[in-house]
């Protein structure tokens, strides 16, 4: 199984190359299918479209819209492998029977009737499949959301039961941080799924959380590699059969939060459920929660939300505010958050001291905390992010090789 | 049912356009189904975009990355139409029932199973339908050549007991002649199918054969519109709820087709089947044959093709000459054929003896001929075609309304 991403494709001559990569390992005697995104920006272009239409494009028909990149993609592809003498034959997310609910331009896979491309595979057949789309079960297209390409590849890996899945993208793995950031940064040889989880939930873009979530439930073997070379990327697989873990494995941030802050409110059972109750009712995800107390009998309570979803999130406070008699709120976007990530962590105590004092020697102020077992993220000042991550980098040593 | 070409959504504004025309039409009270084409000419670009990988791109994937043109339309005609507060559903040629046999590129629709269709108008929804394409038994995608979104639009139409089928065209109807030919050349109201068939096949591009073939089948009564006025057009419908026929309705041209001579053919029983037969195996369309008697014993055969098939007739003409001992071939592409088109020739004798001499009296001289009841042809040479088709446009006052 391989999946190459929209800059892997983004015009002819790299689509050529990727055609190249697909026949080569087909002749090493592997059966390929290959999943495919839209060619470079085009699903950003459709969008443009729709939106020079109408402000609110009915979902059925965006799904309808945005599917045409990948259909695009899959016959150009599978030209460019024919023309380098190898068979080839493309599907459609609804002919690869990617089965999805009805929740246009999000939808969930439900199933997978993979007989046809099993078919074409015992054909010899290098099998195409178009990402991020599906059928629902009232035969209407769907697309998957964002990252919907590499779920559509592990899930077939899934369903297909194959060796491995390899994930081409841009950047040659995943690294201890953004080597914007860190020139210093490492490649990770091989991750576990529970340590990607973390690091995608915090901010490291390169894979989405749900297909990794995926790719863990079935217990796929994920590759993260570039299109662009040769080199081996990053191995993503069950803790269970890495025969050692690093303590701290990366250090991942994320400046797409912002702080919101509901001052005095009145300390009774049932104020948290309340707000959040109220924010969840209005689809607003909630990140990180701090809850003070500000005075006898009163609270402040502080939550994260997506930036996306200030505007919602400002409007579900207010009237909150009211309701709970608040003394007011306040918003604040000039956060970051900054995560230590490492499933070694469980077993070495005082990861989480010497995060907070090498932050404090670099005099970086700690705004909120949050823990899992295997990360720990702080909420910062946002223009302090990238001083933050070069120190914790170099205080846990991660551009040195663990082993 | 109403089909609008590529050049009536060649970009947004005529599309909204389009959306405006269609909501109009729900208005007044008729269940509406829209077919249409691909966006200007984006089925142009898509078959740069395969030729810049394979100068044979497969025809499966090729028929897979053609489809996504109408896929686009669809969506975003939906789309405008919804802006317009009317409620609308698109559908792909497959998710329409479309059913055709395998001919990637070139297929024919075999059936056409709508209760979808029937379902979404009987909810009361505007129901728009991708033109051009459907899925063979295979459940591939396949499309159905050029004039294809004509072909579905006139099928649905007969499927579904449109009461009307509208064309909407960059033309606002079927001209005596090209208007930019002859600038006196008349708007024709109403037109038989046998004459749109004849003037279809002699080189009149305002629809295709074979889309006005299948009207006639199933006596589907076609109005070709402009979609960028409110005139009414052209009807095309069955002769016998004509009530006159003028005896002339067109003169039509064609400048594609080019005349290759076999000279000195032994005159025996057999040739006339060797030749054509040959031709007709390396799938070249012939359309005048003309046999002369050149000197006792031997004959000269002379015939046309379509100028792109030229250079397989060079070949096929090649191998027939040394097999036939025949004296040599010649090849000319400077020729044009001037037509004739009318129902009323059949009950008026002289129709050919006047062309004939309309052309004398020009100094035009004619080298092949070839009649149908409706029909009169004449090869001349291509640089007189205009003069020609002037020429007999007065002749026979084509100008003047024959009511």
């Amino acid at each position: 199984m391989q999946k190459y991403g929209g800059t892997s494709v983004a015009n002819i001559d790299r689509l050529k190359k990727v055609a190249e990569r697909v026949v080569k390992t087909k002749q090493k005697g592997y059966n390929v299918v290959v999943v495919v995104s839209a060619l470079g920006d085009t699903t950003d272009e459709l969008v443009k479209k729709a939106h020079a239409i109408t402000p609110n494009p009915p979902e059925r028909e965006m799904d309808v819209l945005l599917a045409t990149g990948e259909h695009v993609s899959i016959s150009l592809l599978a030209m460019a492998i024919e023309a380098l003498g190898q068979s080839a034959i493309s599907f459609s997310g609804p002919q690869a029977g990617i089965v999805t609910d009805t929740a246009h331009t999000k939808a969930k896979i439900m199933d997978i009737r993979a007989d046809r491309l099993v078919d074409e595979l015992k054909e010899d057949k290098i099998v195409i499949v178009a990402g991020f789309q599906g059928e629902s079960f009232e035969q209407n297209i769907t697309t998957l959301g964002r990252g919907g390409s590499d779920l559509t590849a592990i899930a077939l890996a899934a369903k297909l039961g194959a060796e491995r899945c390899e994930i081409y993208t841009d950047v040659d793995g995943v690294y201890t941080t953004n080597p914007r950031v860190v020139k210093e940064a490492r490649k990770i040889p091989v991750i576990s799924y529970a340590e990607m989880l973390e690091m995608a939930a915090t901010g490291a873009e390169v894979m989405q959380l749900r297909a990794v979530e995926y790719g863990r439930n079935y217990d796929v073997e994920i590759h993260v590699r570039s299109s662009f070379n040769e080199e081996e990327g990053t191995v993503i697989k069950g803790e269970d059969e890495m025969t050692e873990q690093p303590i701290i494995s990366a250090v991942t941030f994320d400046t797409s939060q912002a702080k919101v802050t509901i001052q005095r409110v009145p300390d009774r059972p049932g104020i948290a459920a309340s707000v959040f109750g109220s924010l969840a009712e209005a689809n607003v995800n909630v990140d990180m929660i701090l809850q003070n107390v500000s005075e006898k009998g009163f609270t402040d309570i502080s939550f994260t939300v997506d930036e996306n979803d200030l505007v919602k999130a400002k409007e579900v406070v207010q009237q909150v505010t009211d309701d709970l008699d608040a003394a007011g709120s306040s918003y604040d976007n000039g956060i970051a958050s900054v995560s230590l990530v490492g499933a070694g962590m469980r077993t070495h105590p005082g990861v989480a001291a010497r995060m907070f004092s090498t932050l404090a020697e670099n005099k970086i102020n700690i705004e909120m905390i949050s823990t899992s077992p295997i990360k720990i993220s702080c909420v910062i000042r946002r223009e302090r992010m990238e001083d933050a991550v070069r120190a914790l980098h170099q205080a846990f040593s991660l551009e040195k090789n663990p082993t």
